[in-house]
């Protein structure tokens, strides 16, 4: 029985990629770059686009917010003055718990691609699925925060390799925690050895610029 | 193709209830009460266990530590003298990010099902899957920490609403963060009316007492 759940599921991964490459056409097509930003529930993904999202200099920036179901995130946003579509797995989806390429394609048509320079796809909180599913995406960056411990690397290793960017959150709680910075990093070397990462608060604006320039420089980066 | 996936998702949500009703008649025989421990990772399942399990009184418990692979959570509870046994959903169920009925049943064998009164089940950290797959348990509980926002039960109301029990965890940053605890409940109340809460710190043991008390005390208020 596990042999056909591991094949369905190969099945399912392999029909995910496909359509992922579709989407990775359509955003080719229309030069946008694409970050699928994860991270486990309450990390501060949100938090972090309100500190860059308005300061992306020439770049013009959209989200695609991906939630089960609600729009509080989105709402959070709209302030920011970008173009920000809901996507929620409660609707038509079963509730999943990440997005996969398929629920992305269906939200194409709502996304203005000819006025952006870069869509950030915020995706569901959680550390295991989002990881499996490619959505056409050219970079995937993870948020994990200094308040779920340092062994999350270990645990959810899967995530942690998914990534070509670590976002280490709410540094401005490390004073009351006990938190080993290097640890979490050992830990983060051992699954992803090499793995690009930055200390950032989004609460007080603490190494924020460093994920700023990465994102606004990614469009450039990207190979048109 | 929604309507289909809907149906697939219904489909294997009744097998999971089969088994679950089978995992609950193994545990009725052995008179053992069993808790579902849910939370988002991080959120500090184990270290609310590793306050507690050490101080039940006459109550015998063992755990079942779920976790997508390693065996962190196992050995740290290890020192505490109950009997822990570890259940990988990377090993044999294509790395799931929840536990269901099946998995339990799997691991049934290796829990010494005669020698304990209570069974706390640690599911895999997400706010998602636990939420819809029973796995047999008496009660279901979830910790929720102050660092992720009290946006939570708005976002992830399944996952609220299924639990007879919310423990509040990490109360001791609430000077360092800007929450509010009441908006927390006010957002609890409105998707799980009525809910039980408690409010604790597993790092400075505060409120702790209450858990300790709640899960000591569930052996005998649950019917036989």
């Amino acid at each position: 029985m596990h042999r056909v759940k591991v094949r369905v599921v190969e099945d399912a991964l392999d029909a995910n990629n496909t359509i992922a490459r579709a989407n990775r056409d359509d955003f080719d097509r229309h030069d946008v770059a694409v970050v699928n930003l994860m991270s486990a529930p309450g990390a501060g993904k949100t938090a972090l686009l309100e500190r860059v999202l308005g300061e992306l200099g020439d770049v013009r920036a959209g989200v695609l917010e991906g939630d089960v179901e609600g729009s509080y995130d989105a709402d959070r946003l709209a302030s920011l003055h970008v173009p920000v579509t809901q996507l929620n797995t409660g609707n038509g989806f079963g509730g999943e718990c990440h997005l996969d390429a398929n629920m992305v394609r269906s939200a194409l048509p709502a996304l203005p691609l000819a006025d952006i320079d870069l869509l950030i796809i915020e995706n569901v909180g959680n550390l295991v699925c989002p990881a499996e599913f490619r959505v056409g995406e050219d970079a995937r960056v993870m948020v994990c925060s200094v308040t779920e411990g340092e062994d999350k690397p270990l645990k959810y290793p899967l995530m942690f390799r998914a990534c070509e960017l670590v976002v280490i959150n709410k540094i401005d709680l490390l004073p009351h925690l006990d938190f080993d910075v290097d640890r979490l990093l050992h830990n983060l070397d051992a699954v992803h050895p090499g793995v690009e990462s930055m200390l950032v608060s989004a609460r007080t604006g603490e190494g924020v610029d460093a994920f700023r320039e990465w994102l606004a420089s990614l469009p450039a980066r990207v190979p048109a």
